[in-house]
């Protein structure tokens, strides 16, 4: 039997990537997928990549009673400002919801004003909605009406950073997380600084004081060690169009080696069905590389004991469990189902 | 119930897609993966992307007597010149063979003296090796031992020029291919020119007068068309990683329209599984882009008649439609299993 | 003594890389660079690799009037249909033009009509205007008022395909030529298709019947044989930023050698400033990634007697001898200086 | 009148780019470029880009009594441990030496067994070299006769912490380095890890702890702050052939705000011709994209005064600004020449 479910925003890239895992998955249904300026054309005439495979589906308009009639789960991969107006009307009827956009990521509407600019118009919702990370929350993902799926940054940089924070290995007062992604995480609209002449072989710092994800980095964190904990983040443009690395760069609280440094990720990650833990070959590190096109997390460090300080990794695929494969995760995790279904996929390498 | 596969010469590019492949493949268990200068190592530390995902596997030593003993059907991924010595021996011993390298494409013994500089060294099973490529051949790989899996670039200029030869709309006497491929295509053997300083960025042709592909893609064409077929063809490295466009120059033996030359694609094609007729859209012709990760070939064309010319088109991914995805489908249609069982990737895009 | 030049439409990729070169020709001051859209804006706000170099240069509006009373030669690096208007008042004015749009390339008003789409405005003026080759129309050139600098893909392809044309050495009925390009050569405004995401990693063709260079081609190559010629032309995007490469695949008219052909090069460019002749070496043709940031054309060739073909190729950086290179090597020669002042760069390699 | 230098080592990546400049120096002659492996060989035979342009200059063994006989400066660029047994000879001779090499780089003997496992065979020498970065020892480099150039990775980490760390503005206990480089960096020869397909599109870290680099940063902070310094570095592999950029993640020792972190990089840095403070613009922070093929070293910063920290960046061209440019800026002032002169490219872009 099917769940049936709606990806409102499905004309971007992360809508695009949702329905390449949807379409496939063998528990799900696509009741709909809507796109204000796309309505009306083919799915496959705006992903490309998707022609033939979604028989005749269409974009349609935002109808939300239409979509609380037809379906039991929505995505919304909608702009930062949008689903905040959408979700109870969506909850109300009984459905889901899984946000992509930010708007339900902070616990605090107060850091709305200070990040993003704008007053939040759901205050209420914001305690009720679940930061949608798996390996911290699996357990209020199950129960939740509404998960609000990490940035691709963020999730990088709390997967990097999470067990050596819990298990105060880390001067928390010294965080500095350093990240490079590529050009897919901008999205789908296209201007003077994504223009191909521009964009290529870069590698640019952006927002390099006060990116937003700093906000749920913080948040993330400081309920992980029962402190304020605050990172100085500087995410970095680079020539891919997929692949996130965080560098989380820190000074330890004690003499510390390798192996306690790995025990902590063992400890935490080691039932992770989509984190690996990278300690050797011939590529040490993590490298986004070896992850494109499946949702794995892989994390990885180095410590120099001598200089007190150690060097923390993960990579992503920033459209996958930075974005939709983290999405279709939490929904299986809310919908009982076995967390890797639909996302059985290994990674394409070489690419 | 699954069959049983070994891979010999696993530690390649194109043996590591097969395993990505095959390791997925719901009626399928690979039995052994061999590898001279990696046996005893994990699958995984040649194979950096399928961390995890084979569990335990190791490299093997070749060891012939044990495969026929393992396995009901070999891949064989080694180079030119190698599986001519072991084919017979594995046939005999009742598996099938998929052989990835040129040694059984041609027909003709001479043909590999001229292209290869060999002389071939069982020219009998050269008459019963069946070429691969499913869209032309598929009810004679049902039946076959032994298969043929084209090259690459061979495999996209014939799906790009079949419909049209075989319906006599071209002049066989002036046929030019020009293809474009990445970097994947040249294996996994590092030296100067794949280093990646001096292959990035290239716009490089090579092999312009005798690239060895010309030698099954004018077998093919004679075929199709009951005459000698010869074509003048370039390949060129350009900086992607992975995916090949084959763009023929052709002239037309009538006054034609595109709705002529879409009806012969259609009719060729019309239920392929994997040919997709790219005909319109903001990208008009087939770009491998919108391919990667999949087994998809798209097929296009232009048409101008006022200069009695047309552009042929044919877009894959190298290691997919272009090697291993295109030996799993030969060996879906060998097994008797849905032609497109363990290859249901949608593309990976954008990427 | 310095020539005084202003370049009109500064803001664009074919402006910048006439900036970067004007700005350091010996001979040479710019007195003006002008912008609709940035007017009032230092030139280093938009080419922000100028930064610092350029003094306190801004962009100033179009006056045509200021220019011809401060200027003795214009650079027009316009939209194509825009300096049809605007030329002759410059060379009423006493002023020279290098015009870097189509305005002025064709001699026969109808192809405006046929290829753009427009009724040319000063038809007269096309009579006057020479086709800004060099290797073709130097002495013209050197005398002319107006100089029409031809497009990237065009130059490539004359280039390649120029002296063996001349000679009779090919069968000018079968002329197929594929340009593979990169991202810059479509200018400074981004759109979907340029967008990083959907651009990068293309093998794309486009424009595959009736790309507009064909009619320059077309008129110079019939103009050296002295019989209309007709080509079959197929632009593709690749995933470089600049840099073109031409390969023309012809048929001979007699049995010949490698010799011959070079031979025909040889006698062709054999003392031009800004050709290489490519035989032999590691990489044994042309491409483009050995010429980027500088004025030179690599030229080469591959034949293969017993198919009775051959592969031309000529490698160019579209905005150097594709772009404003050549436009300044025009210029060099109209003012009587050495053809090579202010383009005295090496190539940079690798990039 | 030209001074005669050679270059020893001049098949490399540094070698090449040496070339580049010096045979086009208005005031250097190039008498000898030697190299073990290519001597007899044209230069262009493995500088491609440098065809025609370096007449039939051939590479030589290298024979260090003859190069003494008619160079009056060499530059060194062998692998690390070399020139430190040719430098005494040299310098005997009367020549002066510029070593791009790390065998002279640091002051303190032992550190080149901590860091580089060899025990230093003339350390002497050591004493009298001077570290090759002239905003930091210009009027040393005038005098010196041995200087030893920076590593690229270092150049970039020390000018863009240089002139904070100077002030006093940062915290000298936690001073992160996050450098991301391209592929040129590691040099010309092949391995699997530079191999095209494997090296295209990472973000790996490597030498996450022990990057050799870090004893030279270490070294001139310290020199400059007049206290022991030690800095966490990781450098990343990124996709580019060229271009380096570090990002050093600091705290503030004060309330600060961007007007006093500006103020310290004018007060070093404002007379500097190859140093521009980027602070404003479409693209805000240093990017290498805009200086490729130039010497430049664009620095900038950002400030978060809330979190008492900053990000401070510096991007260079690593062959240029990394290696070649800068030696060459050194030799100009090592003769007394103009310091730009022979360097005077403006950047190559987009590219």
């Amino acid at each position: 039997m099917s769940h049936r479910v709606a990806i409102v925003g499905a004309s971007g890239y992360t809508g695009g990537e949702a329905l390449r895992l949807l379409a496939n998955h063998p528990s799900v249904e696509v009741v709909a997928a809507t796109s204000r300026e796309y309505a009306g054309k083919p799915v496959s005439a705006v992903h490309l990549h998707l022609r033939s495979v979604l028989g005749s589906m269409k974009f349609s308009e935002l109808n939300l009673e239409k979509i609380v009639s037809e379906a039991e789960l929505v995505y919304l991969s909608v702009p930062s400002g949008v689903s905040q107006g959408m979700v109870r009307r969506i909850l109300e009827a009984g459905l889901r919801v899984l946000d992509l956009s930010p708007d339900f990521r902070l616990k605090e509407p107060r850091l709305y004003e200070e990040w993003y600019g704008f007053t939040h118009r759901d205050p209420e919702l914001l305690a009720e909605s679940i930061y949608g990370l798996p390996e911290i929350h699996r357990e209020e993902i199950r129960r939740a009406r509404l998960v609000a799926c990490p940035g691709c940054n963020a999730t990088a940089a709390i997967l990097a950073l999470a067990p050596v924070a819990r298990e105060g290995l880390i001067d928390l007062d010294h965080v500095a997380v350093d990240v490079k992604v590529g050009s897919s995480e901008a999205g789908r609209q296209p201007d003077q600084g994504t223009h191909h002449p521009e964009r290529a072989n870069v590698i640019r710092p952006y927002e390099a004081a006060g990116h937003r994800h700093v906000a749920e980095v913080e948040q993330e964190l400081s309920l992980l060690c029962g402190r304020r904990v605050r990172v100085a983040m500087v995410p970095h443009a680079v020539g891919n169009v997929r692949g996130a690395l965080a560098t989380a760069h820190v000074w330890l609280t004690d003499t510390l080696d390798e192996t306690t440094v790995w025990r902590a990720y063992a400890k935490h990650y080691g039932r992770e069905p989509f984190i690996r833990i990278v300690r050797a070959g011939p590529v040490k590190y993590p490298d986004p590389k070896y992850i494109i096109g499946s949702n794995f997390c892989d994390v990885g460090f180095a410590v120099e004991p001598s200089r007190g300080r150690a060097a923390l990794f993960a990579a992503i695929d920033n459209l996958m469990k930075g974005a939709a494969g983290q999405a279709v995760q939490c929904m299986n995790i809310m919908l009982g189902l076995d967390e890797r279904e639909g996302l059985n996929y290994f990674p394409v390498s070489p690419v």
